[in-house]
Parts: C-alpha cells; sequence; structure tokens
C-alpha cells in the first residue's frame, strides 16, 4: 500500500476555493496511512486538465479518485465519465444554495456513470477520504486494521453524558 | 437565412429520450427558417464525442448552441466550458425530481464560463430556439424582421375571453 | 454594428440595491470592451419606464439586454415580453428565500418569451456580462478574439495545486 | 349586488389553459351575486393589453382585481404595478415544480406592489372569489350578509362523522 | 380616513417577536393616515383571546385584519375562520426555515377560508398595510388620492442611475 | 383500560376526504384492541366544533389525540393549543404540494404547544394510531402485550429474500 | 413526580454538540417535575450502545424516549425500532440544510414504527419535553395538574400589545 | 479473495418492495460476472437482523455493501456504522416526496461513518452496481477490463442523431 511509488488516492477540486473543504479527506487519508495527490482540476475552466487527468488517472497508478466541487458541479461526474476507477464525490457548499445545487449536481448521474456521493460540506469531504480507504482496504489488510482501529477510536471518542 | 452553407445552431441533447423534449428547439428554428444539426452528445457516455463537438463547433460554422439534458445535466455547462460561441441550456425535466435537479445543475454555473438557461421542459425548449434565433438577429435583419412577425402573431392569437 | 455610438448592451435592475450584484456584469463588459449603459428600471414601481425602455431599446441601438432582480422578479421576463432582442437574466439573491424566488420567477418563462438565465448572485452577474459578449461575437470577429483571450487567461489562472 | 352597471372584479388570467382553474373563481363570485368579467390577458405575450387594462380597471369601474398565472406568473404583480385597486393572485399549478414556481413568482412581491396571494390552484382561485367579494362588502352590507350565509352553508356542510 | 371612532385595521401577531417585522405595516398605515390597532393574539397560546378577537372583530368595527406570525404560522388562517372581514396574512421569517414553512402554512389555504398571502418578512408585512389601505380605499375616494400619491411618489423615488 | 366506556383516543380530520388517509389510524387501533371514536373537525369550516372537542376531549374521556390534516393543515396544532392531552399529527398528501405544506404546518409548532408529527400520508396515519397505542401503553400493560406481539410479528413478516 | 426510583423519560442525542439544543427539553422537563436521564447515543458512531439502550429501556424503567440527532438523523427512528415505549423525535438544526435533512430522516418512518416528530431546532427540543410530560400525564394526575398550570401560566405571560 | 465461493457483494434492501428498484444493481452485477447476494434486510422492522447482517458481512466474505432505502431511509447508514466495508446507499423513490426524504436521509452522514450515495430510484441501483464492480475492479484486473467493455459498448451505443 503506502509503499507504493504512486500515490493511490487522487484528491481533485473545482478550485482553489474548496480547499478548506477537501482538506478535510486529505487530512483522514494521512491518519490512515494511505498516499495521495490533491490538485486543482476545473471541469469548466481548465476542460483540457480535467481530460488529461481523467484519462490518465489509472495509468498514474491512482486506485480511487475524490472529486469535489460547487454549484453546478460537473468534476465529479465528468471524471467518472472518463475513467472506470471508483469516484467519489464531495459537495462543496455553495453561497446562495447551501449546497443543494452541488449535491443535486453530482449525485443524480444517469444509469451507467456512477458517482458515490457524500454529505454536503467537510463533512462529506472527510468521509470520502474515509470510504475511499475503505475501498482500497478490500485488497490491503493492514489498511483494514487501521481502520477497524480509527472506528473503535471513534467509538470510544463518543461521551457517555452531555453534561 | 444566413447565405452560409453550415448550419447556424447547433442542438445537442444527452440522450435520445430528450428528443421529445428538444425537437420543440427544432420546430421553432424551423419556424423560424434557421439552420440547425441535432445531435446526441452525451456528456457522460461519450466525452470524446462531447470534446471532440464543442472545440470544434466553431469551425464547424456553428454560431450558437442549445443543448438539453437531465438530472446531474453536465452537457450544456461542458459545451460551455470547451467554447465561446452562445450556449443555451435547457433542463429537461426528470422523473423523480422534475427537472429541479436539471435546472440547478445547469443554470449555477461558476464566474467564467456562462450557460444562458431556459424553463424546465418543452417551453424552455421552445424559447431556447427562440432565443438562438434572436442571437443570430442581432446580426441578420431578415431574421429580426421574421421573429417580429412571430411575436407578432403569438400577440394576436391570445384570445379576449376565456370562454 | 460595433462601430456604433450607442452602447451595446443594456444592463437593467430593478432597484438601486442590485447594483452591487449587477456591477459585475458591468466590470465583464469592461474587461472585453463591449459598450453598455447601465440603468434603474422597476418593473413594479416604475412600469412606464419599463414599458419605455424595452419597446426603446432596439431603437436606441442596444443589441442585447441584460436585467437582474430579486424576489418575484418579474423585470427580464416583462423586458423580454416588449422586445424581440435577446434577454439575458440575473436572479438576484434574495434575502429570505436565497434568491429561488428570484431564480424560479426568471427562468420559468411560457414558450414564446425567452429569458436566459444565468445563476443566483455576483457568478450570474458576471456571466451574463460574457455571455452578452459571446453574443455580439457571433458577428463581431475582434470581440470574438478578445473573447477567446480572456478564456485562455482565465485556463491559465487556475493553480495546479491547492497548497 | 352594487348598483354600478359595470362589473365590480375582473378576473384575467396569463393563458386560455388557465381558465379550468380561475372559473372556479368566477363560480364563487357568481355564488354571491357579485358581478365581473374574466379576460385573458397575457403579461408576456399582450404586454399592452396588460398596460392597457391595468392603467384602465379603475375607470372601467372595476372595485377587485383577481389574476391568475402559472410558471413565471408575473401578470399579478404587474398589474398592481399600475393600479392601486386591490389585486389578489391566484398561482396556477405548473407542470414540472407544481406550482412552486407560480407561487413564489406572485407572492414575493417587494415592498411598495402589494398582490394578496391565495393557494396553489382550483382551491386559491374559489378563495380569490372569496376574498374579492370580503373586500366588497367592507362597503355593501348586502354582501357582507350574503357571505356570512354561504359561510354558516358551509359550516352546516361538514358531516360529524367520516363514515 | 372614515369618520367611526373604531381603528379600521386590526394589525395582529403570533408573539411580540413578531412586531420589528409588523411595525412596518402600521409604519405604512400611519403614512396612509388609516388607523389600526395592534395587538397580539397568539393562536397557540391564547386560542380564548383569538376566538375573542375574530369573533368579535367585526362589532369592534375593524373593516381589515392583518395577520402575521411564523412557523407552524396558524394565526392568519384561524383569524379567517372566525370572520368573513377580509383577511392579509404575514409570513414572519422562521429561523431554521426562513419562513418557508410561515408560507405554506398561511397561503396554503383549503376552498372557503381564503387569507391573502404577502411575501415573507418585512416586505410582505409594509405591503400588507398597503393592501388593506386598498381594501379600504375601495369605498374611501379620499384614502384612494392619498394612495395614489404614495404610489407616485414611490415611482418618483426611484433613480435613473445606479451610480 | 381498554374495558372503558369512553373511548381512549379520539381521531379527527379536517374534512371528509382525509378519511381514506385516517381509517389506517383507525385500522391499526383495531387491531390493537385500542377503542376510538373518529370525527370530521374541521379548524377552518367548523372553529366552533374544534373548540367545543378540544376544550371538551379530557372530560369526554379521550387520553390521546390523534388529528390529521392537509395543505395549511392547522388542526392538529390548533387543538393541541386548548388541551393538555397529548396531540399526535398526520400530515395528508395534499395535491399540489404532495404534502410538504401539511407537515410544516404541523410539525412547525412554536416552544409551548407541542404535535407529535407522524409521516405524510397513510404510513404517517397507520403509525399515529401506533403510537396511541404505545402511549396508552405506559399505563395499560395488556396493551404493551399486544403492542409488543404486532412488533413481533411484524418482524416475523419481512421475508428474507427479495425474489 | 412519580414515585418510582428511576426516571422516566430519556433523553438522547446523537452527539455532544446537540446538547445545547436538547437540554431545552430537559429544562422543560425539569420546571414540570419530571425525571429524566440525558445521554449520548449515536446510531452510527456507537450502535452498540444504541441497541443496548433501546433494547434496556424498558427494563430501565423509562416510560418515554426523546431521541434528538441532526442531519442523516437515525437514531430516533432507530430507537423505535429496538423498543414499543414511546419515542419522540427532534431534528436538530444542521449547517448545510438548516434541519430540513434531519427533519426528513426522522418524520418519514414507514408504517409500523412511528417517531412522533417535533420542530426544528430548541423549539423542539421544548416541546419534546412538555410532549413526553403530557405522554405520562395521561396516567399520573398530579403531572397532569401542573401541566395546565403551566400551560395556563404560558397563556397569561402573553402581552396585550406588542409596545 | 475473488477465487472465494461467498459471494462479493450484498444487496440489502429495507422492503419487499425496493426490489423493482434494487433488482436494476443485480442486474449490472450479473452483467459484469460479480456475484452477489439479495436479501432484505428491515432497519426498521428487523433491527436484530441488520445488526447481525452487518456485523457479520465481513466474515461472510463481502467485499462490498450495497444498501437501498426510501422514506427515512436508514438502512446504509446503520450498516455502515457497523462495517468497515464500503457502502453504497440507493435512494428508493418515495411515494410523496419523490425520494427526496430517501436521499437526504442517505447522503447527509456525519464524519466518520460514509455511504457512497447514488442517484434516486433505478437509475441510482444499477450506478451502486457500476459501481461496487469499480471497487472490485481496483484489485482484480479481469473484472477492470470487463468493466472497460461495458463502459466502451456504453459509449458505442449511443447513436450520432435523435432521428
Amino acid at each position: 500500500m503506502s509503499a507504493s511509488a504512486a500515490p493511490q488516492v487522487a484528491i481533485v477540486m473545482g478550485s482553489q476555493s474548496d480547499w478548506p473543504t477537501m482538506s478535510k479527506a486529505a487530512e483522514m487519508l494521512d491518519k490512515l496511512g494511505v498516499t495521495y495527490d490533491a490538485r486543482i482540476v476545473s471541469a469548466h475552466r481548465t476542460p483540457e486538465r480535467l481530460v488529461e487527468f481523467a484519462r490518465g488517472a489509472e495509468s498514474e497508478g491512482f486506485k480511487v479518485i475524490v472529486a469535489g466541487a460547487g454549484g453546478a458541479a460537473h468534476l465529479p461526474g465528468m471524471v467518472a465519465a472518463m475513467t472506470h476507477l471508483p469516484v467519489l464525490g464531495v459537495p462543496v457548499q455553495s453561497k446562495a444554495l447551501s449546497g443543494q445545487d452541488s449535491l443535486l449536481s453530482i449525485v443524480q448521474m444517469p444509469a451507467g456513470i456512477p458517482v458515490g456521493t457524500l454529505a454536503i460540506g467537510e463533512a462529506g469531504a472527510a468521509n470520502a477520504g474515509l470510504l475511499a480507504a475503505a475501498i482500497l482496504a478490500t485488497s490491503d489488510e493492514a489498511l483494514a486494521d487501521r481502520l477497524k482501529v480509527l472506528r473503535a477510536e471513534q467509538t470510544a471518542g463518543v461521551a457517555e453524558k452531555p453534561v
């Protein structure tokens, strides 16, 4: 796993301003010892980069792609259109519609091109990291063990009483 | 109609099933003597065709592009990302969410890549045809005159009394 | 026709308070060397001015109209009802409903009277400017070239890495 | 009924297809002996007729205006913009969005131009008739009495048991 | 102003916290020289007061009732259920749902019991005042004249230019 | 307790047309041996009956009230305003808005007057019956036992395989 | 307060961060002299604790359960799935969607497993406390009397005039 | 591990009535030669079965779980709470709210417990099958090749022209 030269997960986002959200995915992968590369790939402003990235993702050695975008969020679906690798989508919270547009633009994909969509905002980004790890863990027992530890710690961290 | 041999408007849609909606755009253009070519270009299932179409639209001689799609409707925005020609988007009415997903996926584009969005469904498609004609009419007086006639007929066609 | 002395684009808005949003359209047109005139035309408080403006827009020499309003936003559709010029609508973000009312009031026009609608708020206003320019560029090669430069700069301005 | 020869209430609607809804307003006024005139006035397809109607409504002798429309429903608000008579709005149920667009387009008027909005569809139309009558009844005791009778009958018509 | 000693309009609201909104109705009536009485009548916490108020409104001499409430806003509809006087409803902006709950709770009345509903929040309250005045003006020419002056001033107050 | 002469649960609904929905509550109570009385009490058309019912519910011997209504659904909240008995609300599916208006009108009650709200439509009505029984079962062991049997049968009735 | 040693109501919540909301339920129970125990039970992070709590709630002596959670709020429904005790659900206001997700996740339960759902946020939590007390009061006359006093004080506390 | 006799994917659903939707996931897996087992596991009616299934999924040999449910859809999230295996959620289209409740109940999971959510209804179910295969293909080259073939056929199956 993390011994491999190429990063396992690509984290792509539509704009610089998505990083405060998407960094939660990166933090989760760091915690689990999963390697990743984070890039800005704007479906709308850099469509060539999008095509290049999505078409080359497999040969770059990525196993899973996490893509976040807001508003008319086309990045996750368009990446999914150009790779058979599993793509996870994070709806970034938008200004006017609080991410309802982002969510529908990402999740309502037609049959044939799936995007596994997470919650709007930071929780969704963290979970995209976790789910990417869970996907890799289907063939990496050590990672599966680390995941179980994290989940157990998470459980242990819940207090009994609110006050 | 302009003297140019190439059709003036491209009507593209994400799937065969969008034609009953998008044909309303074609009918409107027919009525106004505007030439067009209608094609299926699926952003998700035929991304190469999308790139080819959008990148080549100007050199094919198209002046305006009408793009319709439903659900996580990425076609209009992705075409707009790859051409500077005016792109008009038609949200096709989707099954579960009645086109609310289509509308938000098309209209909520980020600054830099505009899609002029029309109403959900057939009215929107007819209006995309009309607006494409109005755009062409900014430099085609004969078409502007035909538009005015159509608008006048439309006005004249409204009865005075409901019964 | 761009040699004409009259401004090419009319930017109208329902109220003084829409200017912080609509000024983004003006800035975009400035950047592209497109002339415009910005006016307050309230469909509700100044209906005479609305009729006068819309009926006279063509003879004033305008080629494209950008109209922004919020809430029960009737300005774009009512202007479109009284001119065959292309009308672009900008849903201004409203207080209680964050522009969902503005968006639906502008985009859901009946067949016969199109309004090319952009995103809610400032991004939509900037894009209305861009789309107005794209429309003018269908018959103005120099403007088309400036548009391509702007789009290329926009692409070049996207960083590779979020951090 | 007031002694005046002119009908007391104007019922206007954006299109022929609104009549099945708006006829419920007419039926209610018939039941209460209030005179009315029903007309098609399309804000979008017949803007001149709209101006003429709204500006002339007072001098025609109308006391109250009931206006129904669907989708981007501008008729009620635009009529209200051009008369100081009380205007009641009926959101006609639209196809894709079930009248949510109609409702917001009618009710979310800016300060200064009120439209008293009723429920979506036939219930709203019937209630527009009732409310128009209630408005007239503020200065017509005989009508107020007929209203009270109708309300009492309505109350009496509610069964005690569902089965 | 009518010669009657009793106030012409009742302004009722569900809670003290609705006053910052509902005071806009009062201000509008003040501006137009319409008398009113403002009271707190909570449908939920003071149902007896509600019944007493609504049943007695006519004999108190009120001609029109303006009722504002937020959330599951039952006050306007319940008042309307117990009087044949015209009732205008103001959806107060609620915390979690921004007044969408208030709006639907007020406007979606069943056939038989109308509430003329205005916009969410302060604009709606001001308009309720205006519409109440317009209703009274149907039988009060002096008030109709004052309304026309206010409307004319409103029109005159719209600047030509945003900057 | 079921031996008591007075019915334990009151099922009230705003209109005859709510019975196909509300009868599911009755069926559930029948199944559990809980006595009930079903009545039509329209908050809007029979407000006196509403007051009488709600004020008298305790002395009639009712222990729990199930109230269903659609649209601007005021019945559950208004009953709750006039009794301290537990009130359960069922949002009946409305025509235009599919019960979203009913749900918000019932559930968004202000602090001080609770309505325990169930799902929109028949499932909600059945569950109102079940929850009423659960409430009675807090002091009726035999009923608690019947509830447990019903729940166990429900569990046992779920097949293992979909085909 | 009942003589029983065990607390009568369990207040459970999905996370520490729900306490500012859920404490309103506790305050209401304090005011009414109803005993309770407040615990954190995360359906997602501590599913074992959830099962244990729900399965053991009856034998712990709880009579009513108040459960609050936000977002994809599964706690109330899952508790209800594992006990026949009455379960009241409080939708905690979520960040992106203001509790609309919480509300639908809690209220839209399938037939067979009811959750009596209250309003989004603090009002809902306070009302859950009140409704829990009302449920207990069906077999506790002293508590019923205290409830009536509280309701009367609440009524008395409503001022007559907003200013 | 793909040599294992146990099925690779578990397809679970909340009720028999979800099968017409969820069978699309099964068909997709059949097409790709991925083994699966389809079961009814109701979070609400069979919570024990839920715990047993989710806790045992890994030792049964499942690699990925596809879970579908409608309304207050808790199954996907509750399964995810009790396994570290990747869980994909399918929002089944509900009656009143067309799956908007299902979607929000599934996708809006808190940080720590991810569910990769697909579109509402049959498209989402088919895509859950596809994404499950894509996940397995991260460590199964033969399956990756079959996926690529399917995607290529899908692309080839898109006609050029709508008519």
